[in-house]
This record gives structure tokens, C-alpha cells and sequence, in this order.
């Protein structure tokens, strides 16, 4: 049986998120739809993040477990001929038989973007999170400082999640500063792995640090506390990108924006 | 009564198209659904180019007797607090009760986007026309040159129009080439105006050519016949963008693309 690293690229817009749910159109689902008549056998697809609802990826990792034949390229291409076209198969490899994408993976890449004016373009609004009132970026890069490194993310972690630790570490948290409506503000964590939520609840809590409500030194209060209720927002689903999963050696793949 | 131009753009994927129809959602339906209630009467909002179903806008213009002292900018807000995400108005601006939209326009510049590639990125399928196999884009330039000038493009006009010339004038075709998946080829035309599904049909008679089907000084042959049967594909509504109407004096607001 072939171990195959899967790297996909799809907009989350019109999906449940990655995992299969009880009802609605998985990232997951379709997946596993298309290897079937392929494979001629149900094929378990694992992703390296479960993204959720609205969440968009420009290099997701998955691995399965692959009876066939298939020339990399060539199942590519059938994947592709059967998945819709906002769910793309950039690469297929075959890997070692131990390599897991999620269990395998060693460090992930989220973007979060946000249009800061008072108008977003149309071609822009299913990826962004638009917040009209001006936000102070100088207090907002000062609080994120603050969370850089290992710390317990407990703050930070969404309801309903199942991990046994919840200490993670924060390597860089990098902005691209927006100007005008066209370039939004883009805030890209990278980390050795990332609670459910944290990234949308760590954008959320800078946004509310940017409109004024908190100064930037209230970060470390809320990181101290391991209190979800201590800190802010929870930012919309469809301003996130999973743009990188690194696998030791292997820094992944890293994709140009759209 | 005062007259105002508005500005606007759209992402036209969800919409029949810029004029009202019998059944479905237009642009112009949706304008004249949010002047009601501001103007506590019907607004008949006049479009430059009447955008086919799933065509976009970069900077439509429409014209518009508006009974309401609002502010410029107030009612612009207004109207966007209302529309859907996916339609802004951009500006609005108080001209002279002899402007319109349509009739005043003394030239329209279009752009069609093709992706030239295997595959295309999920965050561009909505906006490009996806063509696989690999297109000569100098044979594709030679022939678009030959349609630069004053002609009668017939050959090139969609059925059911109702103009009394079919004489138009294209100024230029610039073409900008997409290097991989995520730079589209765009090509852009700027004449004093289109016919209906003229650019949709010359970018589907110039990819004919590009493809190998004919060669490039076919392009003469098919202007000169004047017959609709001569010419070639006619490329999918939602490559295709206006971008710009020029008023005399006024050159139009020319806007990034997305």
C-alpha cells in the first residue's frame, strides 16, 4: 500500500470546514469521494489541519493510504477531474510509510487578513475581515510581541477541543501593513501548532487591542490568566488561511497569496 | 432634481447581468431597490455597459435623477448599507443635468482574463477563463492587431442587438502575460465602444487562433465577412471585466485590479 502526501489548495467559502460532518459538504468528504472510484475501495483522508467552516487553505497537507498504480501526476489530474473547482490537488508525492499529516507535522503557517477602511472591494470580501473603524496597527504588533515564544494557550482555545496539553509555541508573528482597500493587513503566525480557535481568537483579541478597548499591555494579563472569558473577539472564519504545513526536512510548501 | 453618476463595481457571478430581467437578480434592480427608500420614490438608474450575466465590474457607471439633498458621500453609504457585499458603489458625484451614463460615454476600455495553465487556483476560477492547453500568444497578438482601427464588426456581434451601426472603433489591445497559475494572461481593449458580445467573441476567435485551429491572418478574412458564422468560440462571461468609461474631458477612474 502507497503512503501519498496530498498538498491542496481550496476555498473554504461554500464547506463545513476540513472534517467530515454529520451534515454539509466537507474539505475531507470530497476527498474521499474522488480517491473511491479511483482506489475502487473507500480511502481514509487525514489532514494536517482541520480547518473549520469558511476556513481557506493555500497548501493543506493530507495523507492517505493508496492501493493503485497511478503515476503521482496522473491521479492529480483525476482528483481534480472530479473535485469542484474551488478544491485543487496541487501536488501528490508518495512518502515513507510512517509519515502521517498530522502526527508528522512539526511546525504550521496561518494567515489572517483584514481590510481596515471603510469600504472593501467585492472581489476581496469572501477573504477578508472587513473592520471599518481604524485600527491603531502600532498597539496591535506591540500586544502580538507579547505571545511570541512557548506559553499556555488556554486564553486562546476555542470549546470542544480534545488536546492533551495546551501549551504551544509562537516562533513568528509577522504583518504586512495594508494600504487602501485593494492590500489588506495580513498577520501570519508560525508555530510548532496551533489550539481550535487560537489564531481567530488571537486575531480577534489584537483587533479589540487596535479599536482602543485594551491597551496592548493587557496581552500578558490575558495569556497569564488561561481564561477563555479574559480575552477578545472571536474573528470570522473566512478572513483565515492555512498557507503552510512543515514537515522537518521538509519546510512544506510555501504559496504565493491570491 | 439633481443628476448623479455613480461608480461602481461588482463581482457578477451571483447576477443576471447589469439590466432588469423578467426573473433573477441585476444590477441595476439592486440599485434601484436601495434609491427607494432614500429617495421615498422610484430611481431609474441608467447603466453605461449593459454587462452580460456573470461579467464584472471594476468601475461601471451608471447615471441616475435623484429627488434628495444627501451628501455625495452619505449616500454612497447609504446605498452600500443596503446592497449586497458583492456590489459597491465607489463614488458618487453631482454632474450636469445633460449627463448619461450611456449616451455621454465616449469610450470603454474591457479586460479579459484567461489563466493558460493546467490548473487554476481556486481563488481565481470565478474570475478567469481557464484554458488547459497551451495557446501561442504571439500568433494570438499578430491577429488581435488586425482588428485595431475604425471596422464594421459584425462578424463579432452577438444576436438580438438593436444598434443602428455596427461600425466601432478599437483604440488599442494591450496584452499582459500570466507567468503560471497565479498571473493570468489579460488582455485589454479600449475603443470609443463595444458591441454586443464583441469582446467575448474576439477573445474566443483569438483563442482559436492561439490554439492552433487557424492562423492569425484568418483574422482578416472574418472582419471582412461580416458574418457572425464566421468568426469563432465566444469566451465565458466571467473572464471578462469593465473596467472603464471615459467622459470626454473626464478619462474615468481606472481601477486595480482585483
Amino acid at each position: 500500500m502507497r503512503n501519498l502526501k496530498l498538498t491542496l489548495q481550496y476555498d473554504g467559502t461554500n464547506y463545513v470546514g476540513w472534517q467530515r460532518q454529520a451534515s454539509g459538504t466537507s474539505i475531507q468528504g470530497l476527498l474521499e469521494d474522488a480517491f473511491e472510484p479511483i482506489a475502487g475501495t473507500h480511502v481514509t483522508v487525514h489532514g494536517a489541519g482541520r480547518t473549520d467552516a469558511g476556513v481557506h487553505a493555500l497548501a493543506q497537507v493530507a495523507s492517505a493510504s493508496f492501493p493503485g498504480a497511478h503515476e503521482s501526476s496522473v491521479l492529480a489530474r483525476a482528483l481534480n477531474a472530479v473535485l469542484p473547482t474551488d478544491v485543487r490537488v496541487l501536488s501528490v508525492e508518495d512518502m515513507p510509510a510512517d509519515f502521517h499529516a498530522r502526527f508528522s507535522a512539526v511546525g504550521k503557517t496561518y494567515e489572517y487578513r483584514i481590510v481596515n477602511a471603510p469600504m472593501v472591494s467585492p472581489f476581496l470580501v469572501r477573504y477578508v475581515w472587513h473592520v471599518p473603524n481604524q485600527l491603531d496597527i502600532n498597539a496591535m504588533t506591540s500586544a502580538a510581541a507579547h505571545l511570541v515564544g512557548a506559553h499556555d494557550f488556554s486564553a486562546f482555545q476555542g470549546a470542544g477541543s480534545d488536546v492533551v496539553s495546551s501549551e504551544r509555541t509562537i516562533h513568528t508573528i509577522d504583518w504586512a501593513d495594508g494600504h487602501g482597500h485593494d492590500l489588506p493587513l495580513v498577520i501570519r503566525l508560525r508555530g510548532d501548532g496551533f489550539l481550535r480557535h487560537m489564531v481567530r481568537n488571537i486575531v480577534g483579541t489584537l483587533v479589540d487591542i487596535g479599536a482602543g478597548r485594551w491597551e496592548p499591555e493587557r496581552m500578558t494579563e490575558i495569556l497569564a490568566s488561561r481564561d477563555r472569558s479574559q480575552a477578545g473577539t472571536t474573528a470570522p472564519a473566512h478572513g483565515l488561511f492555512l498557507v503552510r504545513v512543515e514537515y522537518g526536512e521538509d519546510s512544506g510548501l510555501l504559496v504565493r497569496q491570491p
